[in-house]
Parts: C-alpha cells; structure tokens; sequence
C-alpha cells in the first residue's frame, strides 16, 4: 500500500513539503488553522482540512494514528509545536519529524519522543555559507568532516583539457564522477574525455584536496 | 586579501551564514537592528554592529560598497529586504545574496539587481520530503532531472556481499563511489569490497534507475 503522510502547518516550509510528497504520487493530508492556506492545497493535498492540531479530539478524529509519517511544521510558535509532538507521540504514530525554530527547542522535541528534529533555516545558512565562499562549487554533500562531492564549475585553466591529461587523481586524490554540459550528464567519464569552459564537474575527495585542486585550476572568475 | 562578507539581519538564516563564514576563517561584518541579537555576534564575528540598513547613510558609513559579498537575510520585513537591496545595488555591490519569503519577493528582488536569491524554508522541505519517502536514503545532490547522486543505507540484503557479487553497474547502470563505515570513508572501492549491514554507500546513477536499486536491494527497515 501506498504510504500515508500528513503534515501539520502549511508556512512555506510545511507547503513546499507537501508539495514535493504530492508531486511524487503520495498521499498526503494538510492540515492548518489557518482556512485561507489550506484552501490553496485542495487541489495539492490527497486531503486539506482546517484544524487545529494541539486540540488532542481533532486529531483523534483524523486517524492521525494511521499515518506513517507525520511532520510537523508549526514554527513560529513554539508551544503548539511541542503539544502537537507530545500528542503525536502518545497516539504512537511512528515517524514523527518536527521542524525546530533554535536548540532548546530541538532539546524539548527530542526529549519528548520526536523521532527526527529538522532546522530548515540553519543547514540552508551552511550550505549557502559554502557556496558564497567558493563561487565555482555549486553544491556539495559532506561525506564526513574530511571527505566531500562538489560541483565545480570548469574555467579556462580547464578548457580544452582531457582528464588524462590533468590527472587529478594522482595529483589531488580527487575523483571526477560526472561531467555535466547543459542538459546532458556523462556519468562514466573516460580519461580522454575534454572539459570545455562551463562544464560542470563532480568530484569526490578529501576536502583539503579538493580546496587545493579548486585554487589551483577552478579560481573565481 | 581575504575577502570580506556583510551579512544583514541575524535571523536563523543570518546567524547561520555568519557563523560559518566566521568560521572558516574569513571577515564578516554582521549587522542587526536589534542589539540584543548583535552582541551575541560580538566575539563571534569580526565587527557586529546595530543599524538600521534602509537607512542609505548608515550603508555609505559602514563602507558597505567595499564589501566583496553582502548577504541580506531579513526575512519577515518584505519592504525593508527591498530597500535595503535595492542600496546595495546603488551602491555597486559587487555580489548581493538575499533571502526570500516568496515567489513575488523573489521576484521584484532579481528586477531591482540582487544576483542571487535563495528560500531556505522551500528549498529545506523538498531535500526533507526526499528523506522522508525514503528512509534509506540519507542525503543526495541532484546533478540534473534525470541523474542524483544518493546517500544509501546497506541493510541485511546486502550484509556480506562484495560489490562484484552485487554488480550494481551491470543490473542497475549504478555506480558505487564510495562507502562510509563509522568515520571512515572508503573513496576507491574496489570490486572485492564488501558492504556490511549499517554501512552507507554513494552511488550515482539515473534516478529511475537508482529507485529500482533502491526497491530490490535497499528496501526500508
Ligand atoms: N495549532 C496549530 N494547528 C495547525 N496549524 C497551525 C497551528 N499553529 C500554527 N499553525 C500553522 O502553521 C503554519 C506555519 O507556522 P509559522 O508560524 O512557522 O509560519 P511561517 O513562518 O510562515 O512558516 P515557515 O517558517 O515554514 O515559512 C502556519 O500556516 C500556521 O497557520
Ligand atoms: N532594516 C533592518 N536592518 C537590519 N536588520 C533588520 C532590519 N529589519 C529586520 N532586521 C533583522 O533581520 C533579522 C531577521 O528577520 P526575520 O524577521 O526574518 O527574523 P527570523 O524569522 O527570526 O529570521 P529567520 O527566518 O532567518 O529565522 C532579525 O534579527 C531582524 O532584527
Ligand atoms: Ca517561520
Ligand atoms: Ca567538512
Ligand atoms: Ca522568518
Ligand atoms: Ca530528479
């Protein structure tokens, strides 16, 4: 059977979650106590009901038990968050993410049985942080606190180069995994492969590597 | 010289940018109305100072225009976040980043010249609602529509097998980049390693393909 969500609170972090779940074939029920928001998703949502959440009978009568995930994502006010939670938990609803506004907050949630607390505005500061400092990385994912996968962008000390001929594996360690030139991805690059101005380059490696590498052939324009 | 960062507004969103630019290493010059909000930032950033930024003499005196990047991170204030890029830009900032809250914000803001503008709380729930369907899947960088590369969990149906034994590259076009054991990150693996319950392995690949993989080999616990 397909699998049932519900989210709770429909600010733009709890709309662009129901959103994504929605757009992937998901059921998904959204509710809000605000009528106005959760009118925009009667179209959106599998289900769209004005309710509030901290009121234990309403949530009862939604079934909220059966769901396999509920997220809760009421920010801003901090004590309907952690009722709502406290409820979820006592109807032994199984996966329960609650989005956090600052640590005393994830402190509380955690303590009360919250299975997964997110800060959504924080690990958006870090990242983007990451991409400002460093104008030709474009995403990356952390692997641990050494290693790393960037996107680079490839510059005209790259430009007309072939893989072989860099040689970054021997002389960074770093391991190029794709080459993205507009729309299309190779994702088995072969050493004679060229890089052009403007491709896009994903690497894996130890990040002082790959600082070293990005320094040295991927300067700031 | 060490490039020098603004940030505007110590909001989650700001203080996050601050904090990790700060600690990286590189000078920011951290700005808030509220005073309360910038003494916390006294011994964190390298100038933390209380102004209000729609008031065009306090950018000029701050030396605003020097600035390599400012980042305007007021989030609620739609109005004041406007006024104040819209200086910047007068000004001749060089790279302005700027928090949205909407579509329209978005909107006017790239009309008036900010370079690049970003939604923390939207962008946030899609990475979420991708974690949340999958469990096994604990973070991924999407290389284009069609291509991502994903964190995933090996569990029984995969404890004790070697990669050649699995030969993910033949049956699901997938490639396995690296494996995560505790802290350690194996970057190179070889065909004879084996995958152990518990261990997180990198795989890029098409993303159908990837979900097919995923379904056979990796299915939540
Ligand atoms: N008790 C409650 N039951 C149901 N929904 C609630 C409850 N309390 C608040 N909400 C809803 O939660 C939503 C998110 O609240 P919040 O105050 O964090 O808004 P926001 O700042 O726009 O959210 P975001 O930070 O995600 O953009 C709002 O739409 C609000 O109406
Ligand atoms: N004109 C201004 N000049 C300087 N700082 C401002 C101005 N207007 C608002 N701020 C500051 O911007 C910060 C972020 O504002 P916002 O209303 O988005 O708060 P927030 O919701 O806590 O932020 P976040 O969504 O990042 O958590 C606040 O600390 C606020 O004092
Ligand atoms: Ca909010
Ligand atoms: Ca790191
Ligand atoms: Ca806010
Ligand atoms: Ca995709």
């Amino acid at each position: 059977m397909k699998k049932q969500f519900a989210v709770i609170g429909l600010g733009r972090f709890g709309s662009s979650i129901t959103k994504a779940l929605s757009r992937e074939g998901f059921e998904v029920l959204a509710i809000d106590v605000n009528e106005e928001k959760v009118n925009q998703f009667a179209s959106i949502a599998t289900h769209a009901v004005v309710a509030d959440a901290t009121e234990e009978n309403t949530l009862k009568s939604l079934g909220i038990r059966n769901f396999d995930h509920v997220v809760v994502a009421i920010g801003d006010n901090i004590q309907s968050s952690i009722l709502t939670t406290l409820m979820l938990v006592e109807q032994g609803v199984n996966h329960i993410t609650v989005k956090a506004q600052n640590d005393y907050h994830e402190k509380v949630l955690l303590k009360i049985g919250a299975h997964k607390v997110v800060h959504p505005e924080r690990d958006m500061g870090i990242r983007i942080a990451h991409n400002i400092v460093s104008k030709n990385v474009l995403d990356y994912l952390e692997l641990s606190d050494e290693y790393s996968i960037v996107e680079l962008v490839a510059g005209m000390k790259v430009d007309g180069r072939s893989l072989i001929d860099l040689d970054l594996r021997a002389i960074y360690e770093c391991n190029v995994m794709a080459i993205k030139r507009g729309e299309e991805v190779n994702v088995s690059p072969a050493p004679k492969d060229i890089l052009y101005d403007g491709d896009i380059i994903i690497v894996i490696g130890a990040d002082e590597d790959i600082t070293r590498m990005e320094e040295e052939l991927f300067p700031d324009s």
